[in-house]
């Protein structure tokens, strides 16, 4: 891949976005990761740092140096950010939720959507009031694999760097200069304490997006697959079913629509 | 339009649905109104009524007899329902968002969007504690127009009446026997106090949907439609423009696909 002209052709796309919503610029939330950070610099070459409203949402749960990082990458690029702490959002939702539900167990995956979903209602807030566009992060692996939360992560108006896979982006972030704290962190979603993102894929970006290329954009046999790149047909099996499973989360919502 | 028929074809529709996602049951959020009355119906006749969950979730704007009728319905229906006020969280959204933030008027749609997008919230954790799928109740007339919340009413899993027009909707509800009291409200979004559809949208919908129907489903020139009809230009062009703006809230969000 060529960053120099990927690069163009984002900030191409980020410009012609924002100025055919004819929105006053973009909200993006950010993480302290390398996706969010590699979208906030992109837009601020495109729109302009001051169109650029990053909103850093930790919860508990949330790494102290994530917070650290995405202020400072923050400054470094110039962007007005906001720190929102969603922890008395989410408590004030497991208040009512759990009101006449004693035996109500705790659900981690429910749990982890529904601040993704918090996130989600905070950064569309304030591109309601400031009449902006949500600039997503998801990245092609992440996509593919649907490693993110329907309506939470996932939803926003334009997804800049959602044709590259993990370790495209990783390049592209290089290119851009992000910072090496945050190039060379442990890929994670931020749900919960140590969560990691190759731990729960249960493989890394590396040999991800190596299976995704052959499995999707060259759409070869699994066999092929399995010889070609040396990997288990269990490892080539399990991304396939990733892919499979999370159909619905890349398309709207099935529409009853036999002739009526 | 024979509402026997579209009886069948919907129930077949959210019996495949649920199956199909190996899913457990479906979660409603009900209004009161007649659209999630109708799709309540549907969902308790395709899969029965002890796989249906209805919220219902007022907030302080929220009209009494809603509650009431919505109560009353899932009563009668037999499906489980749990109320839960959504005050309190939209307090405590609020109460981080304005606090470095002074001079924040209040807007009413990011107000109104933020209460749908609790709302989805909601139904999603339920959907995810219980294994189930979010039933959304969405028409085509709202959907063509863009009247609802992008990533809030407007998200779910399956959309059973999104292929009939409200006046639809209205025979349907007739035929499936709905109370006379939700059949026969004023349409409101019930996201402020006195909101009325018809209102908002600056038209009826048994005009509404004549035009949509010319200008969508018959692809007829506007000059023809305001002929046909009898309607003034202003009026047919309003709803175009309305269709056509809200082209971003029935697609997934914009990607950067060029070859990369």
């Amino acid at each position: 891949m060529n960053p120099e002209k990927i690069n163009k052709i984002i900030i191409k796309f980020i410009k012609e976005k924002v100025a055919n919503a004819n929105a006053d610029g973009v909200v993006i939330g950010m993480s302290g990761g390398i996706d969010s950070a590699v979208v906030a610099k992109l837009c601020a070459l495109a729109i302009g740092k001051e169109k650029v409203l990053a909103l850093i949402m930790p919860t508990r749960v949330t790494e102290e140096n994530d917070v650290y990082d995405a202020v400072n990458f923050s400054e470094r690029l110039g962007i007005e950010y906001k720190i929102i702490d969603i922890s008395k959002i989410l408590d004030s939702f497991l208040d009512e939720i759990e009101k006449d539900n004693e035996k109500n167990e705790k659900n981690k995956t429910a749990l982890g959507n529904l601040m993704a979903r918090i996130r989600m209602c905070l950064l569309y807030y304030h591109a309601n009031l400031l009449n902006r566009l949500v600039a997503g992060t998801g990245n092609k692996s992440e996509i593919l694999c649907g490693y993110f939360t329907k309506f939470g992560d996932g939803a926003c108006d334009i997804l800049p760097i959602a044709k590259l896979y993990k370790t495209q982006v990783r390049e592209l972030a290089e290119y851009l200069k992000i910072p090496k704290e945050i190039r060379k962190k442990v890929p994670s979603a931020g749900l919960w304490r140590g969560q990691a993102d190759e731990e729960e894929l249960g493989i890394p970006y590396e040999i991800l997006d190596k299976i995704l290329i052959e499995l999707i954009d060259k759409n070869i046999e699994i066999s092929e697959i399995i010889e070609k790149l040396k990997i288990e047909k269990e490892t080539v099996k399990r991304v396939e079913n990733l892919v499979n499973n999370s159909k619905h989360k890349r398309n709207m919502p099935e529409i009853c629509c036999t002739k009526i």
